[in-house]
């Protein structure tokens, strides 16, 4: 059964189904009185940052570490994530039967502990709504936030604060946040990221709305930055935000997002829960572009630094980080070479569908590419400047972006198989207390499983 | 420097180039001294089973996983490896500038702690020798065992017992197994696999040379099981062994070889090093065959679960189990379909090899096909056949070979990006004593260096 969408503010119902027992999911109302401060002795967990790169996949993360690689030294440069590599999760989603999963259902699994069907949002197989460990979490008096590069409103973070029978339902998924209350407040203080067309539209203003209930409501990376409110919409893109080498200087980067998010959420005595999404590593993988995939994993590097230093300091911060599935069959090395090659990806200073779009608006094809990659670091040879030229003539947009990956895939050493998603198992990182208990061959429901127990011991 | 190849048996000289300390490579003669029995109470690790499941990337786990689903539950039943997942290792070769390793550097790294250049067995970027665990375990007084369904001097065992600029040098590496002596005995105590060529030859019968030094000698499972000495030569073939589906009755399985090594290991009170290799994992990836690929990982996995339940019975046994790469750019899917079907490769009764060869050599394609391929679990559309048939009529055995994979590769949605190796992390598995030194993201080399020091420990 659905959630009415009639515009009266509502409270969450309390009877919402969940993988747990009732019993470990019961918050008594005396549990949430006790604020406690900042204290260096207190072992126990006070905040909690997860962390998912969509798509990112063990060939990404290693990829991405040859990419870093310091060609002055013999040994591979550790990338900020391996440092707190604890294990693998597997991605199946309702049914291993089907092993395939969407972003929707892996995130569903991530943030209720309940496999579902590809699409769904924080919906069982049923369709009953699942409680998320960010209802949880507000439950227990905690500040709450969101933070992706996609639409504030798509499957990833939508399954942590929202719930919909598909995915593709933006537009009710952003009224979810708006309206679905618990304890009479909105759910999610801190929303950060893209999708402006899911909540300013003809029908309804929820920016004017939100800004009404308190929250401030900003558009680029100054005002961001300017403001200081404990709760905040802040969308930055009509749909999702350029990837990171594509992005002009007002929209702000993940890091960016997470490190604003993070300074909002801490005001909070009784602590936070903060979902940071990486969210196009997975949409470059679709699109087989390996720039594109670079970008977006030094842009999630970059905010999972923001979260790793701050959890260092605070002392009672968990960080987990890891990806919901892989995508688009990359593989390090193709044709037999034992060599991938990081230093072409360097030369590109914005995304191939960047340079196609620009091609396809009438610029000339060799400028664009001779402006955008950097001919000292990848001199374009006269075939690779006449296959995108040819394939200009098409004005087809597809014709010439797959051109100019194709460049990238062949220069590099890189593979794919497919334009969807793949089900190898994938990394988990961990940091701070409780990190051990995600260690190990983990399923994608755990992470929700352990975090309902670590908010359950919450006083 | 090569070592001289006479046949002079040679004390292996004490000044092998490692990449540890002089100080934590010196073992003191009197530290061998001391041996001592099982007691339960003893925490000291006295055996290391060290296996190498070749090219078993995260792709071929996951896989495996997913082919062993029970689907009359909604979980995934996990495998013998997912209980003892403990992280990912890092697999590039001499330098990260060249990210992808092939087996005798990956194998020289895991078993003496060196990088070094793709096809070196046991030696560095210099070519000098580098000394190995299982020569340290020797110097120490313990068993060693190499066991492999390749040829037992094919690059990775050979990179546990033998010295050579090239993995080629299968010759050699035999000769070296015979002639590289520690404290005026031979090294590896027991070897058993593939490549009776490479030990019976015009120039030398090696096989008859370990026999006069107090070896057996056996060439089929039954002689094996029945020999009970504590030093034997097993050869099961000219050259690797047939994969698991493949196996005619009186060829053991890895899981024989695996346990027949530990119990004459075992017999040596000081303890014992045993590597053991799923070779064919690999060959199967390089072929892009997913039926070969699963047959040697159910071949592997049984031998684990041997090393496993010995481990857990004698408490002072580690098991590291890992990959030294994975092989052909395997995606679990392809197309943009959101599933992977194991039950195909249920219905083959042989690999596509084997049907292949059969074919060319002039049995009946449709035949063939029908008489090792269940028709019960997989019924032939008249497209597949004609795609093999039309094959035949090329007797190429690539091209009929191929034919019939693309059924499989079709069926299971199964992808392949080359027919070499590629770059990503693989995952690690620890078992028993100090199993969490071997925790997280880490390096090949660091097998090595983790199993010297532990091995220095011992008195």
């Amino acid at each position: 059964m659905h959630l009415n969408r009639t515009w009266s503010k509502k409270v969450l119902p309390l009877t919402l189904a969940s993988a747990l027992t009732v019993g470990s999911l019961t918050w008594s109302a005396s549990e949430s009185a006790s604020a406690r401060g900042k204290s260096n002795e207190d072992p126990e967990i006070r905040n909690v940052i997860f962390m998912i790169g969509d798509g990112m996949g063990v060939s990404y993360t290693s990829a991405y570490r040859y990419l870093k690689n310091n060609p002055n030294t013999m040994v591979a440069e550790r990338t900020e994530f391996d440092k707190y590599l604890v294990g693998q999760q597997m991605t199946y989603p309702e049914d291993a039967a089907q092993n395939i999963t969407d972003s929707a259902s892996a995130a569903t699994a991530m943030s209720s502990g309940v496999k579902t069907y590809n699409a769904a949002i924080a919906v069982d197989n049923d369709k009953s709504e699942v409680k998320t460990v960010l209802e949880a979490a507000k439950q227990k008096g905690k500040a709450t936030g969101l933070v992706a590069t996609s639409e504030i409103t798509h499957a990833t973070p939508a399954s942590f604060g929202a719930h919909d029978e598909n995915r593709k339902n933006m537009n009710s998924i952003a009224d979810d946040y708006y309206k679905e209350l618990i304890k009479g407040k909105h759910k999610i203080d801190v929303l950060l990221g893209g999708g402006k067309s899911n909540f300013v539209r003809p029908d309804i203003n929820l920016a004017k709305a939100f800004k009404k209930d308190g929250y401030s409501y900003v558009t680029d990376k100054k005002q961001m930055l300017k403001d200081k409110n404990e709760q905040v919409l802040g969308l930055f893109a009509s749909e999702g935000l350029p990837k990171m080498i594509d992005r002009p200087s007002e929209t702000p980067s993940l890091k960016d997002m997470t490190n604003s998010a993070i300074k909002r959420l801490d005001k909070n005595k009784k602590g936070f829960f903060l979902m940071v999404e990486g969210s196009q590593v997975d949409w470059a993988g679709h699109d087989n572009d390996i720039v594109g995939a670079m970008s977006e994993m030094e842009d999630f590097e970059k905010a999972y630094k923001v979260a790793i230093e701050f959890a260092k300091k605070d002392k009672h911060t968990l960080v987990v980080a890891t990806a919901d599935h892989s995508t688009g069959g990359f593989s390090i090395g193709a044709k037999g070479i034992y060599n991938w090659y990081g230093e072409p990806i360097k030369a590109a200073k914005r995304t191939p569908d960047f340079m196609a779009d620009a091609i396809v608006k009438g610029a000339d094809a060799e400028k664009t590419l001779k402006q955008f990659i950097n001919q000292k670091k990848l001199k374009l040879t006269s075939e690779e400047i006449k296959s995108v030229t040819d394939a200009a003539e098409t004005k087809n947009v597809t014709n010439i972006d797959n051109a100019i990956e194709a460049i990238f895939d062949n220069r590099t050493n890189t593979a794919w198989t497919t334009g969807g998603h793949t089900g190898e198992d994938v990394p988990v990182y961990a940091y701070g207390p409780y990190k051990e208990r995600f260690a190990g061959q983990v399923d994608n429901t755990d992470h929700a499983k352990i975090i309902f127990e670590l908010l359950k011991k919450q006083k």
